[in-house]
């Protein structure tokens, strides 16, 4: 009986031993790669560099517009002149949604006058005729109370105002909850026979900017247009109703949708020396909404994409595993990038895993992983990135361009950052060049360097 | 033999679950209570609320103005109208250094003409003559090579343009490895025979932003006038310098030191209920520079240290042993508060910890604890601050103004938080509230509230 213990206890020991030895062989290895990466990458600040090229070049590039045939140019040409192998363009049709040349609601006042307010058409909206919908409003904080309100919504201009909830920890778990509202409240909006939606910005911070975002019609109701209202904006409606005043509302949009449009993923590779048919794709989207520069959202992962390459091959570091750096087109409405690069036939070759940074250029954390075996296999590599706070591996979570490579069984895994500031920038004027410390975006593209050129080394 | 490879074994394992247990069985008591402090701070926003106020309000607030003798009565009004107990002033005489209305520097071109310079000048320099000085500079990277110069410094303005490391993973390494020039750049120029010191701004980045900053004077040798330059003023006169130009400067400072006078480091608590003798020191510096609004340096650890007070407050904890918190007064330019306060007689008081924010409000990533007794007790307590990323417990480390506490044997700890970006604003005019995030800066004082209460309770 003690021998028997005693077997155990000694094969559960060796067993964790060898776990420990595993790891921290893999760690060695690295170790002194993963520092020369890092220090690259901030020494060089070529990403902050690359990414005001990007922005000021470029601009905000929305899927099917001038600026995205721009940007797919500006990243195609950034790879080869860089060396990258294999630079192409993978072609997508993509939809092509255009603002237009108005949008503008104004409170009516009893006085006859007139009060602007700040906001953005959501992108997929329809436009209002061209003498604008005038209407009073109705505030709900759910589609519930929607439903609830029975035949009072009918010819309002629905305003869904319930803000995403500041005390949660993780900003994206806050969007998840609140972004309905802007996804489908439009939806929501003809169910109860209302003429319009309106939705508070999906932020925390009350301000003065709009936000836009996707948003979807269903074919069984009528389309109604949509827009998004600054925070402070919301929060004013709000107090207005609240002392039972009635709020009509003009709201003037010239949005439409266009036929689609060909654009393209651009992809540029570091093949494999020993493997080359075994991928690593890492990437972020190359389109952005078409306010503000789409600097974090998702420049950012562009941009650190393709500098984890240029890292590793300015430090001669050869990767046994092909890893390709993929700017997927059409994240924001349609995700057309990432379903066609998933859906395309690539004989002989298996995609080991896929990595995306598109939670903003920020100090990154470490890195969230889907399954259950690559997060086994990777967790202890974090040590690798430990000296500047990135080693984090958790598991769980998920990047939007490269969840249809998950579907087909790819380890999915997504950079992940210190969201907290994300909110403040997202779909608004205010995601620029300013909004980017070039030392966390640097950072983001080493802990991506590194990740990659480990996995490209060591399997999975 | 067996038998005893068994024993030792159980033993061992013994021990490793006993310290388990002890670790699991406090972050299970406090478990909860850390998920409410961090949701009462999110939720509120009132860290932020009450930043906007002492920036607005007061402003920015060095030793010795009237706006640090409003800041004094700010803070003391803030804790009293929350209901701190033994809320008081601690007196301290400060230096009293002013910038005076003039600052400038010229660069004269061989037409002629002048091309102004963006300065600052360096808290406690002298004035220059009211016509200023006007003198041929050159450059040195160190004090080795401005040694190495000899003679050739005689009658020069010297130019310290060493940059930050920006390689560095810690910004605050980056910092440590080029501040000197600034500390003692002035007396290195007068052993040299300079006339005046111009340092290159203490940041990584490139900008027009000038970074003020304490500098020292040696009775020994001539106080020589010492100013900053932006980064981008630096780089530009280096290359002037490279293309083997006569760079020819103007420099006119009316800086001067005037009386000590007499401020105040504020003081309130939370009295503990079991052992209100054994307090537990929480704090940030009161003053700041005298250009921006020390939002970050060190507003955002003041508000935080009242912000942590008040949440456990207004959550119903009350703390077994004392929590004080502290505004220490003349950080910047003296230490004068922190060594006031360490030097008071306390009788029959013991401080069993002191713990600082001064490094930004920022996201926060643990605490940094200096001596290994306190890092062995706290370290396991990590998991209370995991939910929001703050559970990093590094030994080693500390702040400027529980500095003279720890010298006394105090355990020193000091708040950790995400400072790529400090150095951007740190000393210039970009330390506004602008550059702050509500989210980042309410969850450092959940960190702080968390740590402390759990300090009063379990005691050290």
């Amino acid at each position: 009986m003690q021998t028997k213990h005693l077997v155990f206890i000694s094969a559960f020991i060796l067993l964790f031993s060898s776990i420990l030895a595993a790891q921290s062989s893999v760690v060695q290895k690295y170790d002194s790669v993963a520092v020369h990466i890092a220090k690259e990458a901030l020494g060089s600040n070529n990403s902050y560099t690359m990414l005001e090229d990007l922005c000021t070049k470029v601009g905000n590039r929305i899927s099917g517009s001038p600026q995205a045939a721009k940007a797919v140019q500006w990243a195609m040409k950034r790879m080869q002149d860089l060396g990258f192998e294999n630079v192409h363009l993978e072609p997508v049709m993509v939809p092509h949604w255009v603002r237009g040349p108005v949008e503008e609601a104004y409170l009516l006042l009893p006085s006859g006058q007139r009060e602007k307010l700040k906001i953005t058409t959501l992108g997929g909206s329809i436009a209002t005729p061209a003498e604008g919908i005038t209407a009073e409003i109705v505030e709900v904080k759910s589609f519930d109370e929607l439903r609830a309100l029975g035949d009072k919504a009918k010819g309002k201009i629905v305003f869904f105002n319930r803000p995403m909830d500041r005390t949660q920890f993780q900003t994206f778990a806050a969007y998840g909850g609140a972004v309905d509202q802007r996804s489908i409240g439009a939806i929501m909006t003809a169910k109860a026979g209302g003429v319009a939606a309106l939705v508070r910005s999906m932020t925390t911070r009350i301000d003065d900017s709009p936000h836009t975002g996707g948003m979807a019609y269903d074919d069984s109701v009528k389309k109604v247009p949509s827009a998004a209202i600054s925070t402070r904006g919301a929060e004013y409606l709000s107090q207005l109703l609240a002392q039972g005043k009635t709020v009509r509302i003009q709201l003037k949009l010239s949005a439409q949708t266009l036929p689609d449009v060909e654009s393209a993923n651009v992809v540029g590779e570091l093949r494999g020396t020993e493997k080359p048919n075994e991928v690593i794709v890492m990437g972020g989207h190359l389109d952005s909404w078409d306010i503000g520069a789409g600097a974090h959202d998702d420049g950012a992962g562009c941009i650190q994409s393709i500098e984890a390459l240029r890292i590793l091959k300015k430090l001669g570091l050869k990767p046994k595993r092909t890893i390709r750096a993929v700017m997927f087109m059409n994240e924001e409405n349609g995700l057309r990038g990432g379903i066609g690069y998933a859906a395309k036939d690539r004989p002989g070759e298996e995609h080991i895993a896929a990595i995306e940074s598109d939670e903003g250029g920020f100090s990154p954390r470490g890195f969230a992983i889907n399954d259950t075996v690559t997060y086994t296999k990777v967790a202890p590599w974090a040590p690798l990135l430990h000296s500047f706070g990135a080693d984090r591996i958790t598991l769980g979570g998920g990047a939007a361009d490269i969840s249809p490579l998950a579907q087909k069984g790819v380890p999915m895994i997504a950079l992940s950052v210190d969201v907290h500031r994300y909110f403040d920038m997202h779909h608004s004027e205010n995601d620029n060049l300013s909004a980017v410390n070039e030392r966390e975006l640097a950072l983001g593209a080493a802990a991506m360097a590194i990740l990659t050129y480990v996995m490209a080394q060591e399997g999975l």
